[in-house]
C-alpha cells in the first residue's frame, strides 16, 4: 500500500455541529492518525458570514461564502454537510458526488427525502456516503446495524427516535400532567419546537425509520410508506390504563420483516414494562434490533444534542476515511438486495389495546364477543367497572390476542356503529412481546 | 492497492461457537465481500476428533488434532480462538502471532489474564488481536468504545456483564425468592454452573470490567487492581428496602476515572429505577459508557450464547480482514497511553445504603446523627420504624449523601462497636446518579 497523505475536509456549515466537528478533529489529530493511519485536516469552510466572531480556532482553514470554493477544490477529499436544509443541501452533495468526494452528513430529512438517489450517486461515483448522525445523533445504530448485516439476518427495528415526543410521554406518565400542558413546558424548556406538528406527529420519526428500513432490510423502502399517527390524542386515562395492565406508551418506528415483506409504521404503541425501550425515558433515544443470529440487541443514547452529533459525524470520518485507503468504494449496503415489498392489511399482525365506553344493559357483553368472536379475535386481558350510578355506562379496556389488522379494522368499525357502544376512546397497538 | 487475494482462516475448536462461526461464514460469502473487498474461508480447523460426526459441512475445510497443522500452515492469515481455557490457549496464540497471523478470540479468562502479554506480543508483530465476544457476547461494546475513542474521553464504564447473577438478582426481586433458592432453580435451567463460585462471587465480571477499563482508559489496569464482593449475601430484605427507596440492586462492574486516576469494583449496587442499566433483566447485559462528548450512551444485548458470540467473532473478523487491507497493522488501543494509577480510598466518592438493627431507646438516634455529622456525611433518605414490641428494637436503613470511602468506613467500622447498634445488617454503594 502507498504512503498515506493526509485527508483534506471540506465542511458545509459551521453552527453548533459543525464547531463541534471541528472541535474534534482539532484535539484528537493523535488518536485519529492512529485509526485511519493518516492525518485528516479541515480545509475549507462553508459559512454565512466570513467576518463573524466565533470562539473556535479556524486559523489553519479557509472560510468562504461560496459553496463552489468547496466543492471545487481539487484537494477536498471528504465534504462534511451540517448546513441542514433540502434543496442546496441537496444539491452540494450532488455535486460533491459528481467531483468524486466523499460525503458525511448528519441531514435526516435530506436522507429520508431524497436518501436513494444520493446513495446511487455515490455508488455510481465510487464515493462514500455515510449519515450515522442522522439517526438518533449520538448513538452508533447505524453502523450497529450495517456490521450486523454481514453476519445475521435482521427481522425487526424498534425505535424510540424522537426526544420530544418521549419527553412529553415520560412526562404525563411520570407527572400525570394532560399533554397540552406537558407540551407547553417542553416548549418553554427548549426540548419541543415552537411548531411542533413535525415531532408529535410523527414524522420526524417516520424519516428516521425509513431510513433505519432501508438500511437493515436493504430494500428501497420511502417515507411515504411509513404509516404514520402522533402522540397528539394520548391521554393521561390511556396511560393510567396502560400501567394497570403492566405496559409503558410509547412513540415507536417500527419495521418488521417476515419473508421479504416488510411493515414500516410509527405510532404510540404499548410496550410491556419489562420491555427494554419500556425503560428509555425523557429526551433519550433508543433502536432496539432483533437478529436471527445475534437476537435482541439495543443502542440507546443521546438522540440529538451538537456533541453527540459531532462525535457521530467524526466517526462516520473516520470511517470514510479507513475506505478511501482501503479502496472499497461506496461502502455499505447503498444498493438495497431486495425489491419493495409491503405486507398487506391482512399480514400485520399485532396485538391492539381498545378502551370504550358502553351502555352497562344486559347483552352488552354478549354483543361485544360475539362481534370479536366473529373474526376469530381472542381477549388477552379485560378490565370493566362502572362510570355512572345513575345512567348505568362502564368503561371497558381489551387487550386482544394477535390477530391482523384487517380484522381489527372490521371490528373497529363495527364497534362504532354498535348501539350499546357509547364511544370508543382510544386504540393502539401493542407491540414488543414475543418476537415471532 | 494490490488486488485483494482471500483470506484464509484457522480456526482452533469446534464447539457450538466455532460450528457458528463455520455457518455464519459460509452463508454470509456475498455480504462479506461487500465489506471487505476480498472473500473470506475457513481452511483448517483444530477438533479433538476429527472423525466425529457433525452437524456441518467441513468438505472445504481440513480437520486436524495437531495444532502445530493450523499455526504452522503459511497461508493461515487469521487464527480464531474458540476453544476456552488459559494454557494451551495463550501458547496457541502466542504462536500464532510469533508466525504474524492475526487473532480473534472469544477467550476472556485469557485476555483479563494474560491480555497484557499478548496484546503487546500483537503490536510487537504488527498483527490485531481482537477479542469483542469476551465481553458481552452479542453486543458490540468493544468497537463502541473503541470508536468512541477516536473522538471522545470516556470517564466512567459500568456493566451488567455477567447474566448468571443478573438472572438470580432478577428473579428474587420479582418473585420474592431468596438468594439460595433461585440459585437452585438457575442451576437447574442452565442459567448457572454447577459451581457458581466465579459468577456470583463477581469474579467473571471482574474479568469483563479489567478487559474495559484497559480499552477505555487506555490503561494497564489488571484483573487484581479490580475490588471484588459477590451477590451470596443479597437479601430479598435488601431488595424490599431498595425498591421502596426507588432503587434496583444489581451487580455492577464499575470503572471511573478522575482525571488520570481510576477506580475499579465489581460488587452489588444499588440503581435508580430510572437509570437505564436497572431495567436490564434476567440473563440479558448491559454496557453503559458515558463519555465527555457525547454524554450517556449503553449497548444491550445477549451476554452469551453460541450465536451471538458467533456473530461477534465474525465482526471482528472482518475488521480483522479490514485492517489487514489497510496495512493499518495491531488495529486499536494495545498499547496504552496512560500509566497506571489507581485511586485511593480518600478519593472514590459515592453514596452508600446501610440497614442497621438498633436500641429502641432514647439517644440511640442522636449518637448515630453524631456519629455520621463528625465525619461530615449527611442522610439523602432514612427510614425507620419497631421490629419488635417488647424488646424495643428498630430498624433503620439509611441512604448517605456522597462521601469518600475511607470516611464511610471509619463510621462503618464504629457502628459495629457502638453499644446500641445490634447488627449491621447490610451495606451496599449507590451509583448511577448524577455523573460527577
Amino acid at each position: 500500500m502507498e504512503q498515506a497523505q493526509g485527508v483534506n475536509v471540506g465542511l458545509l456549515g459551521l453552527g453548533t455541529v459543525g464547531s463541534g466537528v471541528i472541535r474534534i478533529i482539532n484535539n484528537h489529530q493523535q488518536e485519529l492518525q492512529h485509526q485511519t493511519g493518516c492525518s485528516i485536516s479541515v480545509s475549507k469552510v462553508l459559512v454565512k458570514d466570513k467576518y463573524k466572531q466565533r470562539d473556535l480556532d479556524t486559523s489553519q482553514m479557509t472560510l468562504t461564502e461560496d459553496a463552489a470554493d468547496v466543492l471545487n477544490d481539487e484537494k477536498t477529499d471528504v465534504v462534511i454537510e451540517v448546513m441542514g436544509g433540502i434543496t442546496e443541501a441537496r444539491d452540494y452533495i450532488l455535486q460533491a458526488l459528481e467531483r468524486k468526494k466523499h460525503v458525511v452528513t448528519a441531514n435526516k430529512d435530506l436522507m429520508a427525502l431524497h436518501g436513494k438517489e444520493l446513495l446511487e450517486q455515490a455508488e455510481a461515483n465510487g464515493c462514500c456516503l455515510f449519515y450515522e448522525a442522522s439517526v438518533a445523533g449520538g448513538i452508533p445504530v447505524i453502523r450497529g446495524i450495517t456490521e450486523g448485516l454481514a453476519s445475521d439476518r435482521i427481522t425487526q427495528i424498534m425505535g424510540i427516535v424522537n426526544g420530544t415526543t418521549n419527553y412529553i410521554l415520560t412526562k404525563m406518565v411520570q407527572e400525570e400532567r394532560d399533554y397540552e400542558e406537558v407540551l407547553a413546558e417542553a416548549q418553554e424548556l427548549g426540548f419541543a419546537e415552537s411548531d411542533p406538528t413535525s415531532d408529535v406527529e410523527g414524522l420526524d420519526a417516520a424519516r428516521k425509520i425509513a431510513i433505519l428500513a432501508r438500511l437493515g432490510f436493504s430494500m428501497n423502502v420511502e417515507l411515504d410508506d411509513v404509516e404514520l399517527k402522533g402522540i397528539t390524542n394520548v391521554t393521561t386515562d390511556d396511560m393510567d390504563y396502560c400501567s394497570q395492565l403492566g405496559y409503558t406508551l410509547k412513540l415507536v418506528g417500527l419495521a418488521k420483516r417476515t419473508e421479504e415483506r416488510v411493515e414500516l409504521t410509527v405510532q404510540p404503541m404499548l410496550l410491556p414494562n419489562d420491555h427494554p425501550l419500556a425503560a428509555v425515558q425523557n429526551e433519550y433515544n433508543a433502536v432496539y434490533v432483533h437478529g436471527e443470529a445475534v437476537g435482541e440487541t439495543m443502542f440507546y443514547g443521546p438522540g440529538a444534542g451538537s456533541m453527540p452529533t459531532a462525535t457521530s459525524i467524526v466517526s462516520d470520518l473516520v470511517a470514510t476515511v479507513k475506505n478511501i485507503r482501503l479502496g472499497t468504494g461506496s461502502g455499505s449496503a447503498s444498493k438495497p438486495l431486495h425489491t419493495k415489498a409491503i405486507q398487506a392489511n391482512e399480514e400485520v399482525l399485532s396485538k391492539y389495546f381498545l378502551r370504550l365506553q358502553v351502555k352497562d344493559e344486559t347483552g352488552t357483553f354478549d354483543g361485544l364477543t360475539s362481534l370479536f368472536a366473529k373474526e376469530d379475535v381472542g381477549f388477552d386481558k379485560l378490565l370493566q367497572w362502572p362510570l355512572e350510578e345513575e345512567d348505568p355506562m362502564s368503561e371497558v379496556v381489551i387487550i386482544t390476542h394477535m390477530t391482523n389488522r384487517a380484522a381489527y379494522e372490521r371490528i373497529y368499525q363495527e364497534l362504532e356503529n354498535m348501539d350499546v357502544v357509547l364511544e370508543v376512546k382510544s386504540s393502539y397497538r401493542v407491540e414488543g412481546g414475543q418476537v415471532s
